[in-house]
């Protein structure tokens, strides 16, 4: 019997996807259900695990390779989400033990932007690279490194947190409890930050004034229709963020650099200040030789084809 | 016949120093040659092809596995050295080839933070790690990252320059043409750098006033001495360096930093506050949880050590 399939399993803070998904990366079935809904993680469990296993019975489950599963802070080395800031459940869940447990199949947990990049690598823009940084600009920042074809994991499995590199010295304060850290500049959450801090200390018009609830995607088309401010919040970003991945381009040297997620979606309006602040920041070695690309796989089944990937590992 | 030795040849802009290594890291004979001495590359690839080839006959040719070159900017895929700054000859030199021509043996080049790092995986103190990062602070800084057991080479063999990451926006100008990068600080040349703008600009009293040649010798045996301008002067350093080492640390999460070269002499006097200052600024999951050790192969010997591990790998 060959394993055809592979369940991708999502996990945010408001909802998990979950999916089954073939070698192809196809998503064949998938369904969702609220993560915040459950206090107790056992009762989520159960819950999940019934979902999956019904998945699989549409398909046979001895046709299923294994799961995989990007969660907040999951840890690939020890399968368990530790201290997820925002998930209900605190301390350390032991989540690919307990699916294992339940399901009887081979259980692979990572985070999520570790997730996308190996999802990238299997079926999307990473195909075939050995060295890439995925970037995923959402709520927060999150970045998987691969080197040599493989994932950087660390020691303890935590690696791969360029959101939280200080970008600026003494800035923003971050949840991490720290200052200035890339991702209170350069996430979806960052930029809104940014433009409600414009908003309140300049008198520049803009089509932002008129927005009850400031969000990124706001913003986005603000920029898309030429405003100038919403531009110059792009702009501003960018330089930060350009800055940010030439320094991390000096220690992994990768072959390209890969975006992801909400601010992503803006493309060029993003890529294209990012790209040029890079270049303006980058030691020379490196200069023009790091592609800059849009994640393929940015739909909303992204996660479970990310996740799945890992069962592949 | 099993081969039992292997030649390291550690590559500077002053000195070249070669030597039999046997599998156990002991040098059993070396030697050393002016690189300065020669204008022309090819000179000098007679020179030390003829110094290796009798090196070799001491103990028989074929014992010999193979030649590990540490040369800066030294690429481990193409065993190239390019546009090396402090050295005399320019351009791509194809120095893996070439030895490899004269001397019927595999030839493997990197840089030569690169080389410590392998060496300190094989022979020091980063032996059984699988996630360490070397740190070299010598005339400039150097570094290597392993992650999963092997060193990251990046798409073209140029990673790990964390001596280039911007330590300081807007900050001091460096030899590539950029300012603040990391090893404008806390290298050998960086402390000296600062202790000439702090004497120039203040009037405390310090026995570094008395230096003809300030040099960061002068520096360590006054801190070592308790002159408190040479602790200040050690304190600004490791505050940069401690910060520059918690960002690359979010990206790599290793289990241990080792610090090779010059100023990683001063021991204590440079890793206590380094230690402080990294605690303050890294992110809380990494706490407490990264070594700092000092190299256990800082001898005369350590590149010939370093260039050797290469041959076996």
């Amino acid at each position: 019997m060959v394993e055809n399939y592979a369940i991708g399993v999502d996990i945010g803070g408001t909802n998990t996807a979950y999916g089954l998904v073939n070698k192809e990366g196809k998503v064949l079935f998938s369904n969702g259900m609220k993560t915040a809904a459950y206090n107790d993680f056992e009762d989520y469990i159960d819950s999940l695990s019934q979902r999956i296993l019904s998945m699989m019975e549409r398909v046979g489950i001895e046709q299923v390779m294994g799961i995989g599963v990007g969660a907040p802070n999951g840890n690939f080395y020890t399968g368990e989400i530790v201290d997820a800031a925002n998930l209900n459940w605190k301390g350390k869940l032991p989540i690919a033990q307990l699916l294992s447990d339940k399901l009887g199949k081979k259980v692979t947990v990572t985070n999520d932007a570790n997730a996308a990049a190996i999802g990238e690598m299997k079926y999307g823009v990473a195909k075939g690279m050995k060295d890439f940084i995925m970037v995923t600009l959402g709520t927060g920042v999150g970045s998987g490194f691969v080197s040599n074809g493989q994932l950087i994991y660390g020691h303890d499995g935590f690696a791969g947190e360029l959101g939280h590199v200080i970008a600026v010295r003494d800035g923003r304060s971050c949840g991490c409890g720290r200052n200035g850290c890339m991702e209170t500049y350069c996430s979806a959450t960052g930029i809104v930050r940014t433009a409600k801090e414009w908003l309140a200390t300049t008198n520049n018009e803009t089509v932002l004034r008129k927005e009850e609830k400031l969000s990124a995607y706001a913003i986005q088309q603000a920029a898309q229709s030429g405003d100038y401010v919403a531009l110059e919040l792009y702009d501003f970003t960018a330089k930060i963020l350009g800055q940010t991945l030439a320094d991390a381009v000096a220690i992994t040297a990768p072959e390209a650099i890969i975006f992801f997620g909400g601010l992503a979606h803006a493309g060029d309006i993003l890529l294209t200040p990012t790209r040029k602040y890079f270049e303006e920041n980058v030691l020379s070695m490196y200069k023009n030789r790091v592609a800059f690309k849009i994640s393929s796989l940015m739909n909303e089944n992204a996660g479970i084809v990310g996740a799945s990937a890992l069962a592949w590992e």
